[in-house]
């Protein structure tokens, strides 16, 4: 018979224990977890830190590219990356449905622990509640990062000439997620871009690129991180629709429901703001790492009011707005 | 009209950015969150930290002696002190239903910033998804804190001779939600003890006792940790069912349901294992802080195989066994 999680899994007894020691023990294994208390304790050597926390509810749970797990470890990998910070340690809360098969966390357990062995992260610790049929698997991560000496990236830091890139094609993630639930089926497969990006980050900085800003465009898209830059930074930013690398299954998905791609969740790729003259030696730095073949450079940061625009492929501009409501609801 | 959560407080849009700044900056307010990047660089003086996470998935979210919120900073601030560390900061996501009302997730945020002024933690970085009705809310917590050189902490350190303390009357936490949950009531109310147990781990170290383990019995209840003392450390642990305090609402309402007060969850106590040397004075500190005052000392770490036993009122022994089984789902 399948095996399948009981209230009895998150109740702190003999079951909970043959969980952690049987399955997050087998794919997450290191010594700071198996001290089995409710805390580990861990060295750092920087006196800076970056901490950063995420909860992922995607549905469904798989999708094409990835699953909850892929997610739940480079969303906040990414996170920390973001700062130019080292990611070093993570955090992990389970919230599972009475029901669930095993088996389908062990698939969600083992991606995590891939991801984490990719990016050189350790998750140390963690917790599991079990909570009624029907809500979840929800996944908790938050994490921990070495912030470098002399390393000060923020969104506030943008000025007025320095420049914009992407590091990969735009959209794929929001798509991917959102033809497995409703069943869509497009003339290309649509995968998840899901990925871990701090190598990226750490090839511009060991070659002496400290970019300005560091976003990855999750919920909100494109659109929503450059708006939020355009404010935190108060610069107006200007890109070219031309320029923004969109894969042709995204673009066809788009065209079909009415999405505008600058909207659409990404999870494997980053907005990089950097200084006019570091800008080529960004791109072909990023371009040779394993997660930044498609990137290129799509705009500037001009003088102006916050707010983001577009130069069109008819030449004329227009305002580029950070999506309202929820477009594509549980998509990370 | 009732203001309420939709799908758009959780998109990454302006009505996102609205709860952000309306709600959360209203009541967390520190200068780490405000800068709204998806990070939060802090600073720390240590070289050796603890990390911890919890999610909470109490229901009802609100019930006699706190809410959700309560729970979710002590929870966090408990499990960094219980390694010795001092707590420092806090990292926060919410998963909220569709349709909540914000007067609610209100009274859930005041609750939290009032806990994290009561132990001194900043909630520095947050992250806000929705989902559908009726899941949740839910809330994780994940902390670091500062661990002071030289001291070693841990379930593995119990030994030989060493004392037990419990620093509070147990049980009452899981009876409070459960006689909400349930619509029962006592003969005497029973509240909650949920509590910060930061500032009393604080003034044992501080007055040169270092405690070998310190444990808050929550899920599980004290049989539970105990028997993960035991285990961790190799020990048997010897404890006294006469010394336990238990209030006379929580003894009730046991005798009536017949559970165990040993299986019942807390959130404001711990358990302090001690050389036997420093029992008295440890008891002695313990009892002058805010939530020490019922402090007992009920037992010691004895020669033998790694379980717990208790000596009965009638002088005999009997086995403390760790709760199988979920007893009381949702309790935390």
């Amino acid at each position: 018979m399948q095996k399948r999680i009981t209230t009895a899994h998150g109740g702190g007894g003999e079951e909970m224990r043959e969980l952690i020691s049987g399955l997050f023990f087998k794919y997450f294994s290191n010594p700071y977890l198996e001290k089995l208390n409710d805390f580990a304790k861990v060295d750092i050597s920087s006196r800076r830190i970056a901490l950063s926390t995420d909860s992922f509810v995607v549905e469904p749970w798989s999708f094409p590219g990835g699953n909850i797990g892929d997610l739940a470890v480079c969303g906040t990998v990414n996170d920390i990356s973001m700062s130019g910070a080292t990611p070093l340690y993570l955090t992990c809360g389970f919230i599972l449905p009475e029901g669930m098969p095993l088996e389908d966390l062990e698939e969600i357990v083992s991606a995590m622990a891939r991801r984490a062995s990719e990016a050189g992260v350790l998750i140390v610790t963690g917790d599991t509640k079990v909570v009624g049929r029907g809500a979840g698997p929800f996944i908790n991560t938050a994490g921990v990062g070495a912030v470098p000496d002399g390393i000060d990236i923020g969104g506030e830091m943008a000025k007025v000439g320095d420049e914009v890139i992407v590091t990969g094609a735009v959209g794929s993630h929001g798509i991917a997620v959102l033809s497995k639930r409703e069943g869509l089926s497009f003339s290309t497969e649509v995968l998840s871009d899901c990925a871990p990006l701090n190598k990226m980050v750490a090839a511009l900085i060991e070659n002496g690129i400290i970019p300005k800003v560091l976003r990855d465009p999750t919920r909100g898209g494109v659109a929503g991180a450059l708006n939020e830059i355009s404010v935190q930074s108060g610069v107006e930013i200007e890109i070219e629709d031309e320029a923004i690398p969109i894969e042709q299954g995204v673009r066809s998905a788009c065209d079909m429901l009415g999405y505008d791609p600058l909207h659409i969740a990404n999870e494997g790729c980053m907005l990089v703001v950097v200084s006019q003259k570091d800008a080529q030696r960004a791109l072909e730095l990023i371009q040779s790492c394993k997660y930044g073949e498609g990137a290129a450079r799509i705009g500037r940061i001009a003088e102006g009011a916050p707010r983001v625009t577009a130069k069109t492929l008819l030449g004329t501009k227009r305002l580029v707005d950070p999506p309202s409501g929820e477009l594509l609801p549980r998509i990370c």
